[in-house]
């Protein structure tokens, strides 16, 4: 209970960090879309640890085999399915350290919640790794997009690493130019020359045997006005559902979010104009959303990451068996800051939502 | 297509602001249950209008009617209906202005989305008055958690209006007292001192034609480990689907929210002790949730309002048929500030939430 | 649990025999489609009990009133709710057979699925009367069909009546003429003269203090192929899940059902031609589904009715509350026989099904 | 679209009769289960192909691979995934006859519904190859129901082959023998006797190049009263949805289905007495569901299955491409009857209902 979302567009994720394989089944796709394997592998990759100084050394290969749904290179309507099989898990790391509880981890409450039956090696099937499937769904439902709305882009942004902060929801006609691409398309920045104070707050976490955490910001371009629905099945309510199921995400905020609760009506209601024909708004601090249906302007968002809870440096916590306290220092490989990883996946589950509205 | 939720629970809410009647079906209750509708009411009363300086001058009774699901004071586990008729709507007050989009509510969306046939009277279906079944559905939920899970509370909060902040996220223990009751329920503060120059926030917005916002935290306690689900049907995500149903929120947030991503992990992770043979956490960053599963530390959790966007001051905006830019200044009877009658609603959706997972 | 129903368009029903009132919620409903009132209170009527020989002397008005989501007479794309109160019951009927469990009822199990506390009077929520709802949202289907799809007719027929039988699954043309409608719209029959001894052996079992069923056969014209879904939401599964939520179905085919499992392959496979530009099939044994998906033939199926549980005779029961055998007589007025009310609701649940696929 | 099912557990099937393979994702089984994988490939094996005179020779394996959700031999509670990789498949069979459309066949529904993207070979996703997922997930099912309900016993039986009939519903008691097993479990049979005229049946069909089909009664003993819901989620309305999901599958009753319509109500009501302190009925006709809820008699249903589509003598069609009438022999290696591989679906899915409603 838990790995199946969607209405119009069912997906469903299964596997451990440390089983046979993870991956995700899709119902409902349309027919007769072309599914280019490139692009797919192109949207796994970017979420795969790349083996460099700012991600776990694991070199995660993340190929996907298509089981379903795929014929002659196009959806066939039926369920599509993907199956990535783990490698490299070596599960000797963590039996030792079965019954102490990472502390912000899913150890204690998978723990209770299973009864103890929980796949508990690398975080089973509450490991990071579950993203994977995520990145795979979401790339198949962006070549839907890619040919029911092709005018839709899809995009996201780093706006801070440990408190050091990018312009936050700059004019809205800013998201036009950011949609077509970053100068470095691996650290996607608003201010490019952030990129190296940010970085240097990750290595220095990392040196400290400690993680940080960050800000993303989705953003889409190209939607039009009247997508979605009135409470439950807003797009704030379903987008929020799937944002909160990525780990490590602790707050979701549309437009000018939080900074709406110190600015006056007047100062936020962004104001309308009528611009080569079309209802537009000056600002956009509503971002993108009018009770709870797009409103043609772009849909922006930020996304809360938190620390990554694997850190190196001793911690306090119990031994679960024992019912006694103990000290934990999590040996091994771990992302210092999950926010350069979690950025392709903030947009995969943006092009899941959009396209389970679309279709 | 929107206005039903829910796994177990099937809540399904109707009406518009100014037809015959807004109301809830609860499907899926269990039978048996003690419904005492002096405390439904008062729920409903927590919510309405009460006519003072504060609020809309409007004296909504919001008196319900049960047509089904009780017999003999019990649930009968068959669908629960309450319905409450609307009085004193002055529809006259709307069509003047049928054709002017008030910025920042969904006027030009739903105009686009229902092809111009939605009830544009008072906001119709997306009026905040909506929020009143909710708040039914939620005084059922509360009887039926007060049943199955009686050492179960559900509170909420004000911690900030237009930027007046009171404390955000204290030690987790001040939740145990604070769920006991607010020195003013109807104003509900952790810092009790701080009421009159929040209030003062409001008169200065109304004497000014304008509005405010501010920040709502709800908050549980009580609440056992294990309840939850990882991904799509986390605590997080079921919570935050209803959470941003509600009219105004453009944020939520868990624990301590944003500010997680200027921490670091060994900062925010929560160290884990056994205490008198329970696990606990000394600090609560993570808002009582891992891996989308209760721990059993309090349940907490943060909710942007923005100002409510009718405002008596002279807006720029659109008039949709005649496509032409125009302004606006919306006349009669809105609240300046719509937290002091959101918390209920915030606290009727956790009920509902909770309720949805634990029978 | 269990009176919510529907993908795109969900619908709602509560209510209790001797409750305040019954009704349903449609969400989903597209904006802008016509509603005709009377059109409406037609499907209502035909359901209604109509005090004559044939069926209890109750005179049900059923009037229903409309609570929200029709606006300037058209759908507003809001939940749609109908509320029909009930009047003339007479709980006194009731009280004293409470812990006698009529036969062939859900007194028994309701009384155990909820522990007691289910409203008894009339059945309850489990009454024959809960049908009003299902007409009233199948009328509203109905309005939508008219629009979306004006080809489309939906109807139905009676085919037996205790074993007194009119021919069944005639050649598929003659669907294209009963969808025009019958001699007597109250007692729909192929061979209208068999009309007098169908009401001769509902009378006969009348006086008999007895009951008796039949066959309904329901058929749709005008349904182009494509629509449906392999598996779980194939024409067939979605169909038969709502025509067995019907009081008293214990039967659902399909085409010829259970006939073709007496013929060979080559008898019943439904050969294929290319007339004016079309496929069809010279038969229609597959009822025009195949593979769960319509075949653009006309839809047909046949439903089994069992004869009305309440009846007069002296019947061997157990009194619940004393844990004992017993006997009861059920007094009052009751139909000896169900299908010459139920064949609306055939079509009704029909309409609803074919909306929530075509929308 | 309709490959998914399920309320608290959801399974979602994928695959295609020549692709890379099919199988079952199962999420919402509470932890801790043992799997006796045996158990599970013994089902999957009642299903296969045994390559003997009565079903197509080819030699199905249908092995299955666990991929998730399985550790240390117990459900871990995360989803449950199971493949099966196609073999000896030949595709070269299907591709001269593409555009011939099988009668009674979803080769031309599905053209239409996937606009001709479909994967047409061996009719790909339509394929009664499809049920051997079902039938995992229905022996991991009945794995789980095992531990929670071990008094369950789900069984199932040939009741009649081309109009060569066993005897109808006897009396309930006999469920409670027969569900200790057939004298030849491969072709389950009240009256042993009747096993080589049915097989004769088949084989003249068989040597005929046509087919036949027949009627499965399936049965429950062991379940407790008060299991089920009124309406849209009745056992008779959800275990119905799961059986018209088989392929071939045309017609679903209860109890004793359309013979109750010859009946009246005083013959058919199942007249309740006190046995030993519990409360039974003297008949079944009800088949031992009363309102959509268990009574605690025996759950007995019978499921009409028409002749295999695919026959060698020459039918009249179509060819889609050419948009002309056609003539067609379908070679290769076709089931003349599939009634007796199909018991064990009918057994799968009432598995699957069963513990969708009590988990």
């Amino acid at each position: 209970m838990g790995s199946t979302w969607g209405n119009k567009l069912k997906i469903s994720i299964f596997g451990e960090s440390h089983g046979e394989g993870i991956g995700a089944v899709l119902d409902g796709l349309p027919p007769g879309i072309d599914i280019d394997l490139e692009r797919i592998q192109h949207q796994l990759n970017r979420r795969a640890a790349k083996g460099n100084s700012l991600a776990t050394p694991r070199k995660e290969g993340d190929q996907v085999e298509i089981l379903s749904g795929i014929f002659n290179g196009k959806t066939t309507g039926a369920p599509l399915t993907g199956l990535i099989r783990n490698e490299n898990t070596r599960s000797g790391d963590y039996s030792k350290t079965r019954d102490l509880m990472r502390p912000g981890h899913a150890d204690f409450t998978s723990n209770i919640r299973y009864q103890g039956f929980q796949d508990y090696r690398g975080g089973g099937h509450f490991s990071g790794r579950l993203t994977a499937p995520v990145v795979f769904a979401g790339a198949i439902a962006r070549e839907v997009l890619r040919v029911i709305k092709p005018e839709i882009i899809i995009s996201s942004r780093i706006v801070s690493i440990n408190g050091i902060s990018d312009r936050v929801l700059p004019h809205w006609e800013d998201y036009m130019s950011l949609g077509k691409g970053f100068k470095n398309p691996a650290f996607p920045l608003y201010t490019p020359e952030l990129e190296e104070s940010m970085k240097n707050e990750i290595i220095a976490a990392m040196n400290d045997h400690d993680s940080v955490g960050g800000i993303i910001e989705g953003f889409v371009t190209g939607l039009e006005p009247g997508i979605g629905n009135p409470f439950f099945e807003s797009i704030e309510s379903r987008l929020a559902s799937l944002l909160f199921s990525i780990p490590g995400v602790k707050g979701v905020t549309f437009g000018a979010g939080f900074d709406l609760t110190q600015k006056r009506g007047s100062q936020v209601n962004d104001p309308m104009v009528i611009n080569s024909g079309k209802v537009e708004t000056l600002t956009n601090n509503n971002g993108g959303i009018n009770g709870g249906i797009s409103n043609g302007m772009p849909l922006v968002f930020q996304v809360a990451m938190k620390p990554t809870p694997s850190i190196g440096k001793q911690q306090q916590t119990v031994n679960l068996a024992a019912m006694e306290n103990a000290s934990l220092e999590i040996l091994g490989r771990h992302d210092p800051c999950i926010v350069t990883r979690a950025f392709p996946v903030v947009e995969a589950v943006t092009a899941i939502c959009l396209t389970d509205f679309l279709i």
